[in-house]
């Protein structure tokens, strides 16, 4: 039997590595409505100089385009890292119907907040394939502790 | 003498003021550095069918492309409308040096957390012409639940 959720997670955790080759912190986002991926994105702050260029803020202006829609509360979204307050809050005004991350970010990630900050209808499902989503940002800023310690 | 933070919020007004003729919620957001404005925007939510076009999202996205660098650091936003919380993250993740707002929101903006979500370096200004910014967005959404009565 196939999981679902595993199985768009790997589309997004395909989507982090392609961030991780342009040396960008690698975290991958996609968007599924009906069974069909409506949007696909990679953390692009320092290629796009822009602090608001997470993976989860351009699936979402990806999938609303697509959907001619502002609500997306019939999709739902596949992160390989827990959203970050900028992102969970825009997950909020999209009115979200399903979030899913992989691995967990407590220093930056919506769970640092007491309140819940997703929309209220929002179901969220945790750690799917968390240990491949951790992986990759762990070795990407080992990587980057190695190159400092060089320098 | 002048109150160089009445003199921005002005310009940050006619922002907002270009949104209500769009018939969008009547924000405006625009950035200086060294005394010069380097980004206007207002909110465009509706007309690019995209939750995260804030008027506040957009500037930072232009001014950070202006001066090609992920942190404003040395940049003041001036805002209509207290940031919600998206944009008071994407604020934090470009480490602004200050954000100045006009009318309060206590339901959606970044005082609705008990958390600082702003970085620890950020000075905060609010109440700044906030009758005006305040009575563009009271006029606006009066005039829609007119509408609303009517159909």
């Amino acid at each position: 039997m196939i999981n679902t959720d595993e199985m768009y997670m790997k589309k997004a955790l395909l989507e982090a590595k392609i961030a991780m080759d342009k040396d960008e912190v690698p975290v991958g986002a996609i968007i599924v409505h009906n069974n069909k991926i409506i949007a696909k994105a990679h953390n692009l702050t320092i290629h796009l100089c822009d602090p608001t260029a997470h993976a989860e803020m351009q699936a979402i202006t990806a999938a609303c385009n697509y959907l001619q829609s502002r609500y997306l509360d019939q999709c739902t979204l596949y992160t390989t890292l827990e959203p970050c307050i900028m992102c969970g809050s825009a997950l909020s005004w999209s009115k979200i119907g399903k979030v899913v991350y992989g691995a967990s970010d407590q220093k930056r990630g919506i769970s640092y907040l007491e309140k819940n900050i997703l929309h209220k209808k929002t179901i969220i499902k945790k750690n799917i394939l968390m240990y491949e989503c951790g992986n990759l940002l762990s070795e990407f800023f080992k990587k980057k502790r190695k190159l400092k310690q060089k320098n």
